[in-house]
């Protein structure tokens, strides 16, 4: 399978290690890597359209959704999921904590969270979902979530 | 013209006020709203399947791309965007403050960033981009970006 990889990785500074590990660890399982940080493109439209390109070239997605600069999977991977999912790919995502976001967000915030008409909330006041889901919903629905890496993920898209 | 609201707006405290506020605005400009929170469904997979049925139905998406939780937009918009932009729609998305990421989080992590290679980086040693964009590339080349609120959007999707 090409199997393109989203995730924050590329702002990594071994990003170029990274990318080269992560482009052996796939074909040891027969796949082809599509990696972002890949393209020799030097400008924002021209990295967003081969990025793009690559994500209607795979067959599937495997995708970093690790908190980045905060609480939040970065956002750009987020986007390219969205992508992914509008045009039937399947997509799976590896967290090393995939406990629900009620249960993160509570230690995030250093413990006990406030509550509003019976919900929780965090301390902008805004609701936390509570489906028992380690990402907003749209991700945590449209992914098929695994607890650990890049391999994890690799083995759960090829056990189907 | 049918446009999605995408956002973290659905959290807020006032968020069924929020919701007939933004529906009257875009009344007001002739345009119809779709809104998250307006499906009663009780399900993460119900309100998931709604939120991306009336992705397909609308015309355009107007996305609140603020920070949530951290410095990050929320990531469940990002998600929607992605969709929308496979699927052909136009997405305008607003910003409270539209500075190129790096002078936004240089302010978020208290002054000064590190460097390494003459490129910026954050607290953890990842790569700041510096596109002079206010959000990530993948959703700063794929939205029209404007300084404001909702209103300022549904100008602008006008304007074309």
């Amino acid at each position: 399978m090409k199997i393109y990889l989203a995730g924050p990785d590329v702002f990594r500074p071994d990003a170029l290690t990274w990318a080269e590990e992560a482009r052996a660890l796939l074909a040891r399982h027969g796949h082809h890597a599509l990696i972002p940080s890949d393209n020799k493109e030097t400008s924002a439209e021209e990295i967003f359209r081969a990025n793009i390109e690559m994500i209607r070239e795979a067959d599937a997605v495997i995708a970093n959704l690790n908190p980045f600069r905060g609480c939040e999977p970065d956002s750009g991977t987020s986007f390219e999921i969205g992508c992914a999912i509008a045009l039937g790919k399947r997509v799976v995502a590896y967290l090393a904590d995939t406990r629900p976001q009620l249960d993160k967000l509570a230690k995030f915030y250093g413990g006990t969270l406030a509550r509003r008409e019976g919900r929780a909330v965090d301390p902008d006041g805004l609701t936390i979902e509570n489906f028992e889901l380690p990402v907003n919903l749209m991700l945590g629905i449209s992914c098929q979530i695994v607890q650990g890496g890049l391999e994890d993920a690799v083995l759960a898209l090829a056990a189907g």
